[in-house]
């Protein structure tokens, strides 16, 4: 046998190892002990779902149906990945699910974390409740993740889902190689590659969704098309909110209001705290008749300036509440704060509450509220033990409590034609069409971005909402990020820091108030994008063509202290992202002189001058003390109010931005802001065209489309930001 | 009617509110809706026990019988709270409990906790895991609490119990006053005082037990005594342990003896590291050819200079291990860095075990072993919806893996009549009979020393191993903390540093470690009445009679970011604790020039000098590089090795100290030191006795007692250490 016989036959021999080899572990993969393969049928056009058992508190019960016509409109799709690996196994109090996973896989989602962006290599423990100390521990633990290869998946359980995300590696799966750690070296990995997601969940039903998409972006489209759609808030609802201290009067409150004229800062939403009522931690939920002799007339005073009245509650009841009596038939056994824990999964229960505020707030004018303790921690809310008069298990209560809250209100507005824009401290499955931002007690400016990020892959509002500041250059730091939110929103009752506490940036927090307010038409069409297509306003950088996700593995050291395993971290991109269609937001954080920003392919434009910064590459932006960074992507057109305009007219001028040397069209959207009338046909869309004269100049122009219905903005001020540039 | 007759009437109608409110609370909480009232048997004089459904894997399968008779010793008792106000209820996956508690008790136990003492106001989800993030998780959480009313509460579960130690409050249950948060200031509390524990468990089985005790040392007894007694480890194990780098070969070892030789520092034990094997992570137990290649050679060659071998191991199992294949059909569904998990409950399994561990290691004389990773994160280890072959759900067998390896190990070589002391990184209920001290990877140096406190509470054994040091000063601090501690272990393989890689303190650290090792005679005799009456040999002061806890609330000013809840926080008494009898231990921290210490009631003396210090009280002591801060009762008799003595002779000379001015004895105990032979009769106890001549000065004499079978030490030098101070 010659040199070339033999290296034949060893490619034959490999080539058969490998077949068999490969054969063999499909076989294996498949058919895993004490595991049965799921069913799944087609719900919709790429959407699937498996049963398994039977599920007890639906948080499906919560939403609204699904768009079918818009889901539809993205198009049929195959199942996309290989339906025989997807298996489940239950216990007598656990049900277990595995599905396959690939190497290249990134993995999003699992709802409002303030740490990474890739999930791949870790556990998460999905419970609502404050956010930090365990992975998975979230205001909105959403079951809900997402795959670099176009699908997502939904575990559709009211349990806190225990994920495990390419990590733990069953005996019969496909293994990695064997490395010994002692002379391994760098090679040996306390977490190997895994080849699947698994995750379990107490009790005897658990449902699985999964969703097609041809990009990472419609994949999130489908899951909030299938949740309802996104939610469109009313324009008041994007303007600037204040909240007042706790004890403030009425005559505190128009104090307040008066300073802000003052100060020439715009103002829309004022948010009470506890102390608007008789009783608070329980809650009374009466008005305290000393600090608001007369609430109806303090929220007509409010809503003569345009001003609307939040209120902040929390759901335990206290034993002074006039809904107490009512409501205390429908109590679990524990109580929060000494005040009862309504059943609201019960319809009576529900009544009290509606029947209670509708008479008490919301005839009054009473916008809508702040749901707070919907999250708490253990030592406050109730146990897991605990006991409800609907027989439902009291993990499932507390996990869906926030969801169920916001439902209900929500809906409750809705049979009277409001629009509502709430805050809440937890959230769930199906939230998309949920008009509530999430906020938390924990506080730090950079994972507040980056939680903002991820809120848009599970269908979640985030405000990184700011309480106090240590410095000027913090203060406007945070006003930038919230500036560029869902809800652009002042809480510093406690600390009495007003905008304008830090004189020497107050002008630059009064710039970006009114940038923020001026880009409302540009907001409001991204909303509107949300709300039919389930494309987020403001998205994770990974849901962008083009961006390529630059993370790195760095460290992985052995320290005897610090690091005993010698596990390398994880460097992601997670303190940029878009907002609407156009403009990248990268946000500078104290201390920064500078920073680094990754372009998605195309070219890119700075917001504010029109010059070019670059084309899918990293970039590195001086920071300017009265500036967030911003860029445009070349064709991008930014309708906004135009300059020295009334903020808060219906129909404003509008300056329309036009970066870049692209032609483009964008489709404005507008209705009355306030009401769902827009569900019904009353909206406009208007295009904004740009097009080249002979000559090669660019030229704008307005056309109405079929869907009109008289919403107008007034004349528009073209500007061609890079032109000559 | 007059004042006096109006006050008269108040004082009646009063007294009639306070009996029937006294009443309908009483009547109250024994009826609280949807829980049934617990069933309670007599199990032993002072230990109850009631049944809820049906216990899965049992934790006491994993250890040895009561020391029934030791428990009639401590007498009869009545059940120490009201039984009628224990309840249980079950859900399909749940079961939960109801426990009285009065508002001024305190709770201390529930495992090795490193932060604090009294557990009160917290929940506890005790979860074997690594320590950090999460109240409960931790390296042995034993469901075990102690109230300082003087009872025990054991919730028997191999489930994770999540136990809410006076937090959450029942509708239904004696609540405290409202307050309105808003107007109430520090009188509202996030936390309202609650009249019970409460704990839930998944799963369809519990037990509970309940322990009396007329002080809290003696409930701790109690349990230990249940539990089957303390453990006597042999005496080797209470001297120098050191481990090798994990690539040392048999060579380097000697090397690593020779310098210790070398710089005249005792040696007692060598861990080998993972590298001792053919492969580590996951594990072949086969010894590596190239770096031992004659382990029985090896094992004797230390042997002979009175030096014990002991071996690293994690339980998961290499597929290139000689046992591999004979314990591959008891493995479970998942692997664990890619080892197969060996279902250690089946018999078969544990025969494979202790086949494989007889021939390959103990037979060569191996002492024991370091049992890793049996605690670890959810990202390593196996997920709570793996199977296991005997059908025990997963979470059971990883809350009791550790628990159960110890056991089998040690009742095996029980059976060779040879005693061992191991290392391990978790336990559980059960462990006080366990010849195994906890270590972590966490390295704190004043949480390990509330560790060390808390250990004693639960029937643990902790070391505050040391494992590197940013300055000489922590070094010599290290050293002293962990010479008092059940193992005084250098565990710097990685680092490399040896006792002597501090020049500037090399004599201090030699200084601790024959301090220590001079000690064995008080040590060892401190083990066996663990043994014997289950008091444990190092104690948290909170089981010393005459101990006021100075325990303060701290705090409650609300702050935004850091509290805002304006939570008060706990200051507890947890870096001080006692060894043995007489000595009170209050390590020097790094960078402390002095500390507080708190004295029991009852005359206190320095245990270098014999000076006075003080008498119940909370004395300052200056802190001396060289020194740890010892102090010994009123009384106290410490008999050591006296100086100059080989410190690892069967029959040194001793020095046995007196301290104070009481007359006094002690009941020195004395064995082989390796073998069981002491449970059959086979060892001494000798009284020392203190009196005092006419003229008063103090003599002290030596007396055989019944139990005396010829374990002598030498002759004794007594020094009165107080004398003439």
């Amino acid at each position: 046998m010659n040199q070339s016989m033999l290296s034949n036959t060893k490619t034959i021999f490999c080539l058969f190892l490998f077949i068999y080899h490969s054969t063999y572990l499909s076989a294996q993969n498949t058919k895993l002990s004490g595991m049965d393969q799921m069913k799944w049928k087609k719900v919709l056009p790429g959407v699937w779902k498996a049963e398994i058992g039977e599920l007890q508190l639906d948080p499906f019960n919560y939403t609204n149906p699904p768009k079918a016509k818009a889901i539809q409109n993205l198009g049929e799709a195959s199942f996309p990945f290989d339906a025989q690996k997807t298996l489940h196994h239950q216990t007598p109090t656990r049900i277990g699910i595995r599905l396959p996973l690939e190497e290249e896989e990134k993995i999003y989602g699992l709802g409002l974390e303030f740490e990474g962006i890739n999930r791949r290599k870790q556990v998460y423990t999905l419970k609502v409740d404050h956010y930090g100390g365990v992975k998975g521990y979230t205001h909105a633990p959403v079951p809900f993740y997402i795959s670099s290869k176009g699908y997502g998946v939904l575990i559709n359980s009211p349990q806190r889902v225990k994920i495990h995300v390419g990590v733990s590696n069953r005996k019969d799966s496909q293994l990695p190689e064997l490395v010994d750690r002692t002379t391994g070296g760098n090679k040996w990995a306390a977490r190997p590659l895994s080849d699947a997601v698994e995750a379990s969940a107490i009790g005897t039903g658990m449902e699985v969704y999964v969703f097609a998409g041809n990009t990472v972006l419609e994949v999130v489209q489908r899951y909030n098309l299938f949740c309802g759609g996104g939610v469109l808030p009313p324009k008041w609802g994007l303007g600037f909110w204040h909240r007042v201290h706790t004890q403030s009067s009425d005559q505190d409150v128009y104090k307040e209001i008066a300073d802000f004229e003052k100060n020439d800062f715009p103002l829309d939403v004022i948010g009470l705290e506890p102390g608007w009522q008789s009783f608070a931690y329980p809650c009374s939920y009466d008005w305290d008749e000393s600090r608001f002799p007369d609430p109806g007339k303090f929220v007509d005073a409010l809503s003569q300036k345009g001003i609307k009245v939040n209120l902040w509650e929390n759901p335990y009841v206290a034993p002074s509440s006039s809904m107490y009596s009512s409501i205390k038939p429908y109590t679990g056994s524990h109580t929060v704060w000494l005040g009862e824990v309504p059943d609201y999964t019960l319809e009576a229960a529900q009544k009290v509450l509606l029947g209670h505020h509708q008479k008490k707030h919301l005839d009054l004018g009473v916008s809508g509220y702040k749901l707070d303790e919907v999250d708490g921690y253990d030592v406050w809310l109730w146990p897991d033990h605990a006991s409800f008069p609907s027989g439902h298990d009291a993990v499932e209560v507390r996990q869906l409590y926030g969801l169920i809250l916001q439902h209900l209100l929500q809906e409750h507005l809705r049979k009277q034609n409001r629009r509502t824009y709430n805050l809440v401290r937890s959230s769930y499955i199906g939230a998309s069409d949920k008009s509530a931002v999430i906020y938390s007690d924990y506080y730090q400016h950079k994972p507040y971005v980056t939680a903002l990020a991820n809120s848009s892959l599970t269908g979640l509002l985030w405000t990184p909402e700011i309480r106090s500041a240590k410095s000027a250059e913090e203060w406007i730091r945070r006003f930038q990020t919230v500036c560029f939110s869902p809800m652009m929103m002042l809480n510093a009752w406690y600390s009495g820091t007003k905008p304008w506490s830090f004189p020497e940036v107050t002008d630059q927090v009064r710039e970006v108030i009114v940038l923020r307010k001026r880009l409302l038409p540009y907001l409001y069409t991204a909303f509107h994008n949300y709300q039919s297509s389930g494309s987020p306003p403001f998205r994770a950088m990974v849901l962008e063509q083009g961006f390529a996700e630059d993370e790195k593995l760095v460290g992985g050291q052995l320290d005897d202290i610090t690091n005993p395993y010698a596990e390398l971290q994880r460097l992601e991109v997670s303190d940029q992202y878009m907002m609407g269609p156009s403009i990248l937001v990268a946000p500078i954080f104290t201390g920064e002189k500078s920073r680094k920003v990754i372009l998605p392919k195309g070219k890119w434009y700075d917001f504010y001058t029109g010059q070019f910064v670059g084309d899918g590459e990293s970039i590195t932006v001086k920071a300017t003390l009265g500036q967030i960074p911003l860029f445009v992507k070349d064709g991008g057109i930014i309708p906004m109010i135009a300059e020295g305009e009334d903020l808060n007219s219906d129909t404003p001028k509008l300056e329309v931005r036009h970066y870049g040397t692209t032609t483009a069209s964008y489709l404005l959207y507008n209705d009355d802001g306030v009401s769902y009338d827009f569900e019904n046909g009353a909206y406009s869309i208007t295009e904004l065209v740009v097009s080249r004269r002979k000559g090669g100049k660019l030229q704008g122009k307005r056309k109405l489309t079929t869907a009109y219905q008289g919403f107008d903005y007034g004349k528009i001020d073209w500007k061609w930001m890079s032109a000559g540039k």
